[in-house]
């Protein structure tokens, strides 16, 4: 009988669930692969924290080295902190060609080309499905309903506690604070919400769907956010009157020659498009495959229940294909495009003091930059000041900049610009 | 070498596909499994028509015994008609155990409880991933995304027909016929367009996907379906101005103690649900599991390449489980219960003389009969005749039917009664 350790990195929320999962399928692995799998060791910060899994003391340790040597295969479940020392360990386990299972978005996003580097020298194994997802099984939905087709454009809502913010403001009219704050109190947002609101999270996760989906490995060093917390409650208005919703949207496309283009940031999406109507803390993401067209996925953001049972799958996965080294991942794919390959318009809010000739000013400075106004709204008065909605077709950061600069000299705020993404 | 002979009952386009996909698969199968597949005999009913397969003429045949005799695996690419035929060869191909790939839902929707019986009894292997999901592989998301949970309730878009002529209505403002005139033109609907305008394409799948899905065998015979066609142009506008789009909806779920809850028909959905905004030929499918929560699926309804890709997938099932016998679906479960469970509200839009008195009759009508009016609006007046749309609690369909018969003896008309659906 051939006897396989499964050792824990972290035993937090996902690696309590999935000790639990090991333990109770324990004979079922018995009978379908005649291995007696057991957990070894689990390396935790805290020995005497109180933990949700049947796991004995004695197995126990503050040593994650003492995991590593111990195991046959390791489940990396190190949750968001300690990015670096979570890979350092992950390329150790490599190292001793010893298979690991990741969950770690951020440590795939930051340093997943050095460690699939490893495992294609090494010819270890590696498996991160638990990565992606959540409730929504995306890298399994990847790979069983995309066989054969080239999946070429994606956009999805990624980010569950961005989506809630926006549709509290949306559908209770609070402020993104209010929001927030709120978020935090039902547990879908952490104490420090940055990576959430930032939007690095959304990026995290579209940089490993580039690579299970497109098999792109893009480098996070050229890539860039915009702040979901850039949105006031007026916009959304605005946006709606227009027949429009601003969503946290995460938008990336392959295109020839190795052409990676992406935008994560508000985004205006027609009422009608499906992802506007996923709200709270719901998720989801659209493909388009060369012969399937679109297929998309929905469902909650997050969970470790979810998760621990993606990494169970990997892990039955790895013993299942007895230890082969497998990896087909990765096609470098480094050039970063424009994200106006998405969209022809801009959303500007600017506010400007009520006098004669506001309008004009306003028109002459995109006129003279050669930016062509497709509509004008101006709204009601505020302290003295007018919100002016005005959209435009797209152009470039650098236009967006003399603009705004000029805006500045002549005392008109530029409050809000947003990109409308066009389908 | 161990040599397996393939044979195809019809030839029609998804025949075609898949009689390629299985050429162009013979090398990888031979490495993967040891297995010699070929394509054997191929029943059509015109020998002498042009196919879109690359089969020799010697192949083909117009009885489909040959077939039956001459192959060791058997796909079924029948299509909608002969319904009866098809089914007397399955029976025939599991009486002599060898293994069938079914394609047409009609078949298993009638006489599936016959089919897997009779698979259960002889230890043959049957396999329908193909019969419904069209661009969506949905028996497949079954079966990957929601392991060991179980899937209570389902609501859905499955018939792309229905969905695009209610799209071309809402957006364009076609009439009913029009809309259809429109989707026959583009492929969207079949010259005899009744299966899709009736519910019963919709009603089919409700049944293959309670076997997938709930491990429910419910009887077709106990079951109906309220036409699609039932709906006015007039119904979507007055449902927009309250918040709500009429879709083609199905909804089902497994109660408790084998309860089967159902509907086929047209709905009010709150326009901002996920399939409020699911239009043209897509559908989409919310599935709600034990564990994940809802799980939502999106895609293109229909296609011969799909359906030949999930045959095809179901082929290479057949072949890595060495012919064993393998049927764990099905759960008798034939009670069948009142929709109002999905339900607490009635739409009604009836027509009246415009005379005075004309409000407090429809009111009294609906009073003597115990039904609480939630809302009521007076729309304009046409032709002498005034539009009233009426919001009341749901009501079992013999008070609808007493409802029903008094107006008519009032001169008033009743245009439509659609439920809302209530999430």
């Amino acid at each position: 009988m051939k006897k396989i350790k499964v050792g824990l990195l972290g035993l937090g929320v996902v690696g309590a669930e999935l000790a639990n999962i090991i333990n109770s399928n324990k004979e079922d692995i018995m009978q379908k692969y005649g291995i007696e799998m057991e957990i070894g060791k689990a390396y935790v910060r805290d020995l005497h924290k109180k933990r949700n899994a049947d796991i004995p003391f004695s197995k126990l340790t503050d040593n994650a080295n003492e995991v590593l040597n111990d195991s046959d295969i390791i489940c990396e479940c190190m949750g968001g902190s300690g990015t670096e020392a979570t890979k350092d360990y992950v390329v150790r386990c490599i190292e001793m060609t010893k298979p690991v299972i990741m969950s770690s978005k951020k440590v795939i996003a930051l340093y997943g080309k050095d460690i699939i580097d490893l495992c294609m020298t090494k010819k270890s194994q590696l498996r991160f499905d638990a990565t992606v997802g959540g409730g929504i099984p995306i890298a399994k939905v990847i790979k069983e309903c995309f066989k054969g087709e080239k999946i070429t454009k994606a956009v999805g809502i990624l980010n569950a506690t961005s989506n809630y913010i926006y549709s509290s403001m949306e559908r209770k009219g609070y402020s993104f604070e209010q929001a927030l704050k709120k978020a935090q109190d039902l547990g879908y947002a952490e104490n420090d919400p940055s990576e959430d609101i930032n939007g690095f999270d959304a990026l995290y996760k579209v940089i490993v769907l580039a690579l299970f989906a497109m098999k792109s490995w893009v480098n996070i060093k050229e890539m860039s956010t915009k702040s979901f917390s850039s949105i006031d409650i007026v916009d959304m208005k605005y946006a709606q009157d227009l027949g429009y919703k601003i969503k946290p949207l995460a938008i990336f496309q392959k295109k020839k020659d190795k052409k990676f283009v992406y935008r994560v940031g508000p985004c205006l999406i027609a009422e009608n498009h499906i992802a506007a109507n996923v709200i709270n803390n719901f998720n989801i993401i659209v493909f388009e495959g060369s012969n399937s067209g679109k297929l998309g996925f929905y469902g909650q953001g997050a969970g470790s229940k979810p998760t621990a049972s993606a990494m169970y799958d990997d892990l039955v996965s790895v013993l299942k294909t007895s230890f082969d080294y497998e990896m087909d991942l990765y096609d470098g794919c480094d050039v970063i495009h424009d994200y106006r390959d998405f969209t022809n318009s801009l959303y500007w809010r600017v506010s400007v003091d009520n006098i004669i000739g506001k309008l004009a000013l306003i028109c002459n400075v995109f006129a003279k930059n050669s930016v062509n106004i497709e509509k004008v709204i101006q709204k009601d008065e505020v302290n003295g000041k007018m919100d002016v909605v005005l959209l435009t077709n797209s152009v470039e950061s650098t236009v967006i900049d003399l603009i705004t600069h000029e805006f500045e000299n002549n005392k008109v705020d530029v409050n809000t610009i947003i990109p409308f993404f066009n389908d």
